[in-house]
């Protein structure tokens, strides 16, 4: 189950890392136009969804034939599993991770298995030594918001040339550093990203993977197995805007990396613990009050946050990057909640 | 891989069974809404898809928790497919029906059989009195147009009480008799329709699929498991206004009936034979000139009809009813390809 979603006034709601910022106005532009050709929905959708794969294509230096697009990184993900892991061996990802990689390899019957973070949370590289049906990585990865370097990925793909590597960089564009150069050299490497966080368009649902036409034409024809037709009008119409708005684009990232640089500062000086992060979301835990209370104190005030009852992270609260505004709505609350006086508990 | 979808000026496209007409002007106005709250689309739409499972529940009779919905009825069915089918004995539907269940067969390794339809393309409902691990029947079915009657169905389905039975009525708002008085008394039946045909949005993607609260659930918990997020805000917005104008998606069906009708007796003017349409299309064959050389003929003259190279089907035609102007430049192109007098070859 995805997290909650609740809607109403005045909340802040930072648990679900969307961007605080609206869409581009070229999106707005492009949805007024698509109004004026209301005759063009009775129509299907071009199933090869080309506007949207071309730009794309373009946007990253590639050919139109690598780049897969889908419902959201969920579904170009899902097909990506479908597609690729068909190996008795296990598909290899962290153990905190994503969570939806156990879940599809239990609904596509997929054996898997989940090397352990290290005790700072990061992925030990050797652990994708040994063989394997496929592997997983999220960088930056979530819910820790670590990212590792792009010789880091090397690494494994080097290790890996008979499996396919995906790298799941959903949250690369707000300081990770993409695998992106590595596809030249390794016809194995799928990277998958989306419209969700940085683009802003969580609402219009779309991701892409792009990786070699080998890799793309698999997807496809799964995809076409499937539904051949999943992306829609205005997705596919708005998307292109989106991806032509590339000024607009940096300048969201940027003001949230400046506000998340800002919001470290501060849970620091209440004494949290934040993880480095590369992603529009800290991973955070307080030393004398416990992240379920602090969760809980918050959505009192109607401030959500994400809190994930599971092994290892249940002391952390994972905490989107929202506007100013809201992020110090975010601290005035905290002081609240959390002792500013060491070793006494304050909820 | 989906049907042709070329787009230049004065074609006249008549094979993908889209509806001639436009979306309602409902639609139109709710799409311009969405532009003036562009701020929404930074956030995940609703996972419950709410708005319009709930309009959709209301516009049938039925409770929320009895529909189901997805990107085209594509994605219902087969997110159905893999819900559902999951026994050693096979799933059964026509040898001659809608191409894609045999393709998710095959992609989610689903065992299944294909009783074949009589030598009038009707189904034989005793076919369907085997041990199975579901049934699938499309009512019309397609591309043969032929509608049967609820006491089929129910036939069908007190035969099976243990399977899982679909009954996928895409083109039922044109003349066919839905089985939808049955929801009550079996709670193993799902309906799975559409609003890319009668309600003139194949462009929307938006399928849905009504049955039992336990089916439902069933469904809810596999599509969670694949991509929480499939309907986008766009959808479900316009979705609901295309439901609430329930006078102009009658309008549009009876436009199409009776355009059908006139075409019918057209054909049969030209020697055609045509089958007995209760979808907005027609399924024809000629006693001189074979299907191909006339799909082939019609091509060149900027008419794009359907032909299917199966098995028993390889002389037949399907022909998706347009607008009448359109089937007015279908006859007169077929004038020049079909000869009047008889025994006579005219290509």
């Amino acid at each position: 189950m995805p997290g909650e979603q609740p809607i109403f006034a005045n909340m802040v709601k930072l648990n679900t890392n969307e961007n605080p910022y609206p869409p581009s106005p070229k999106v707005e532009a492009a949805m007024r136009q698509l109004c004026d050709n209301m005759e063009r929905f009775r129509l299907y959708p071009d199933f090869k969804a080309e506007p949207l794969t071309a730009v794309l294509a373009k946007c990253y230096g590639l050919e139109n034939d690598q780049v897969f697009v889908g419902v959201g990184s969920d579904d170009v993900l899902s097909v990506a599993f479908l597609t690729f892991f068909h190996s008795d061996r296990p598909v290899l990802f962290p153990d905190i991770t994503y969570s939806f990689y156990d879940v599809w390899a239990q609904v596509y019957e997929i054996p898997y298995k989940c090397p352990m973070l290290d005790e700072n949370f990061r992925i030990r590289k050797e652990d994708y030594y040994q063989k394997n049906g496929g592997i997983v990585i999220a960088n930056p990865n979530a819910p820790t918001s670590i990212a590792e370097g792009i010789d880091f990925i090397e690494d494994i793909l080097e290790h890996n040339q008979e499996s396919v590597v995906i790298v799941d960089e959903a949250y690369v564009d707000f300081g990770g550093e993409s695998a992106l150069p590595l596809l030249k050299k390794y016809e194995n490497l799928l990277i998958v990203q989306t419209f969700s966080k940085s683009r802003a368009m969580a609402g219009m649902r779309i991701g892409y993977a792009m990786g070699s036409p080998t890799l793309i034409r698999a997807m496809n024809d799964v995809k076409y197995s499937i539904n051949s037709y999943t992306m829609n009008y205005p997705s596919l119409s708005v998307g292109v805007a989106a991806v032509e708005d590339d000024a607009y684009f940096r300048e969201c990232c940027e003001k949230v990396i400046r506000t998340r640089t800002w919001a470290r500062m501060e849970l620091e000086r209440l004494k949290f613990t934040c993880l480095d992060s590369a992603a529009n979301f800290l991973f955070v835990t307080h030393p004398f009050v416990p992240a379920a209370k602090i969760f809980a104190a918050l959505k009192e005030r109607g401030i959500f946050v994400r809190y994930f009852n599971k092994p290892r992270i249940d002391n952390y609260l994972r905490i989107t990057i929202g506007t100013k505004e809201q992020m110090e709505r975010l601290m005035e609350a905290l002081l609240e909640i959390v002792p500013v006086a060491e070793k006494k508990e304050g909820v």
